[in-house]
């Protein structure tokens, strides 16, 4: 139903695609199927124009995406994924909580599948390559292993996660379960999870159902984005990620006394702002005197009443750590907590710290980081293990099994901006490591 | 028609002022008046009943008052207002700009008015004191003296000034005239100027007409509360007010670069909040390293794009600096530009500064600060010679006339606050004091 309702340009690509898939059929792409495996590499040119069609569904007027979970555009974007896992041969379901899943079978039919995915959801006024990337490159995996009629060992599941950007809602259902306050949060759509996840297809009542249990999955693989800029700096092809750090957010409250700008002499005050910009300027001095990768965020704040003419009286502001390590974010937390202190003396004001979010740091599986370096190499490219600052869909998988991440260049760093951007190039590069990486665990014995 | 859709109770109450009115009527008062003008006393009472009703106009669950000018609670006040005006036998009138005008015809017909008043109008979430003090004293002195036949030899004019607290917009109309771009500018009520003149009955095409000169105006007097907690903490009962200090506003804005919090490393952050969170302490430590009672404050503060995940890439935040010496407010200003200098190398962000209110210091009339000073004392009261922090109707005024103000003490020195608060009888001994200067500068020749 909703295909019904894209726009012509759209249509128009999807000739396009048609014509590109009857080229697989041509004797040369036979041929080299059969003379070696190690030869097979993915469509690259098929593929960032799979990204740059995935690229219209939400498009902005400064060239990003605006596609947040469970809007019209999400919609359109999963309709879009669907098709092309319906061209790659993958049986396509939607599971009761709204994950797109692309199923293949495997020669062997005792095997837990292997994963592979991403998310196409962003966040709002994102980019176009988060997610996407890694969701066209696992597709576009499937695809090359259509084309050429590899079979493998294990089941294949391409998973399309939902609202990866609201908190790897779709990921967390499957690893953990949902809960009810889960569901009841209110995403950047303004609906609920709970109203999204039956807005694209689920059944919020029977999410208990989607959970799988330690065991149920191989191993998960997923392509991404860096997101910062240590491989574009560096000039490094592949990231070969180590781990996905711990994402720990409070809401932060500063309670002082709002009172005339005019009147009320410096020395009586009670300035909440005042206060919160002590506060903002404490958590980036002591997160950058420790050494190490750790980053920490202050990235919202509002002041009471917010007039040129009224000190401040309440301020709400935030605070946002990461790192591998739970102990040392444990470490900045309690450093920060001994400064407010002294900065509640010093302004005669109160702090109240509630915490929101706390996902424990996730070690990706050493044998799967082998994995990725040495199909890396052999594709004569250059590799970095390295963490990854942003959580991660694979986050969550790794609670319930082996994960491995690869990495590709963003162009300077930047992410979650319409400037957003990887070379087509690189792009290509991660998804044949995806596809050999995934090659070699299928032929594994264990994990 | 807005006084029909006044609630009950402030019909109730209205039937007891009409009784208090009629006591204004018995011999004792008529003899008193006959006896000695110099014993004459406002009526504390109905003056303190009348800013009980006054407050039930944008009273608010906290017991303060959101009547910001030109919203429909602003526009029952000034009805309110006007009946009390008509009560004190006043002639009313609202001129172009919106400004009430209460007249009563001096003996001596080449005499210019001496005018007397305040505003009505709050900030958000303010108090029920601050302008109302003034505008309900002054209606009070007329009361009473109409009560009492007391005949002066100047006019005298009763002025509610409309929408100071966004800015002395009424009174600034008078003394200088408001430029377009003044109309075009967005008050609290979310209105423009100029939709807010024709709200309360003006007419903003005909704005330049309410233009005075210097010399229309005999003098201007305004009763107000403190709004600081100088005389409150000294025990001192009125404030005789040397001068109102210059109120200088910034608009801020501070660009750095939005990024993804999870990835951008702590060196490669552009991060506008954190500059701005240096800026606003720097603005506390110059401001406070200075000898002097000068202010500066940092109200406003929005980030953008203000979420948990994002490296803020754009904050708008303020800066208000106030003195009664121009030269220090440019002193000031200066240092902290010198200190910005150093906060965008540290942080990489670019800072913007757009001036939107400079009103220049205005010093009052000294004999004018004499006669009020003399005055109280012969009321048995105790005054002190003090600077205004706050701006006020009368610092517009001084550029067309010879002004003086009474202040009395502000509870805690608490002011644009639901706590704002000052005894009744602090408030009718301001209201006896401003009653009596107004008598001395009626007597005077010249001032």
């Amino acid at each position: 139903m909703q295909s019904e309702q894209l726009p012509l340009k759209i249509k128009r690509m999807k000739r396009r695609e048609f014509n590109l898939s009857l080229l697989a059929a041509v004797p040369a792409f036979s041929l080299f199927k059969l003379q070696s495996p190690a030869q097979l590499r993915v469509d690259g040119r098929r593929l960032n124009l799979h990204l740059t069609e995935l690229a219209e569904f939400g498009k902005t007027p400064e060239g990003g995406t605006n596609r947040p979970a469970y809007t019209d555009a999400d919609l359109q974007a999963r309709d879009y994924a669907m098709k092309l896992m319906r061209d790659a041969k993958l049986e396509v379901t939607v599971d009761v909580v709204g994950n797109i899943v692309g199923r293949r079978n495997g020669s062997e039919t005792s095997l837990k599948p292997l994963m592979i995915g991403s998310h196409i959801d962003s966040v709002p006024a994102g980019g176009s390559y988060d997610g996407q990337v890694g969701s066209m490159g696992a597709i576009e995996v499937a695809q090359t292993i259509s084309d050429n009629n590899v079979r493998l060992r294990h089941p294949l599941e391409v998973m399309i996660f939902q609202n990866e950007e609201g908190g790897t809602i779709g990921s967390a259902a499957i690893s953990r379960g949902l809960t009810a306050k889960d569901l009841d949060n209110v995403t950047n759509s303004k609906k609920t999870i709970r109203e999204g996840i039956k807005f694209i297809g689920g059944d919020p009542d029977r999410v208990a159902s989607v959970v799988r249990k330690k065991g149920d999955v191989t191993a998960y693989l997923e392509l991404h984005i860096e997101q910062g800029g240590v491989l574009y700096n560096e000039k490094v092809d592949i990231g070969v990620v180590e781990g996905i750090v711990g994402v720990f957010w409070w809401e932060v409250t500063v309670d002082g006394f709002a009172n005339h700008a005019g009147t009320t002499p410096m020395n009586q005050r009670r300035d909440a702002l005042l206060a919160a910009a002590k506060y903002i300027d404490a958590v980036n001095r002591i997160v950058t005197s420790i050494p190490g990768r750790q980053v920490g965020t202050v990235g919202k704040i509002q002041a009471f009443p917010g007039a040129f003419n009224v000190v401040p009286g309440k301020v709400l502001t935030s605070l946002g750590l990461r790192d591998l390590d739970a102990a040392k974010v444990q470490m900045m937390f309690e450093r920060i907590q001994a400064e407010i202190r002294q900065i509640e003396t010093a302004t005669a004001t109160k702090f109240e710290f509630k915490q929101v979010t706390s996902s424990k740091p996730a070690l990706t599986d050493p044998a799967i980081q082998k994995a990725i370096d040495e199909t890396a190499k052999q594709l004569a490219l250059t590799t970095k293990l390295m963490p990854s600052g942003a959580g991660h869909d694979a986050q969550e998988m790794a609670d319930i099994c082996p994960v491995g991440m690869i990495f590709v260049p963003s162009r300077d760093g930047i992410s979650h901006s319409p400037r957003e951007f990887s070379k087509p190039e690189d792009i290509t590069n991660g998804a044949n490591v995806l596809l050999h990486s995934l090659l070699r665990l299928d032929a594994m014995g264990a994990i």
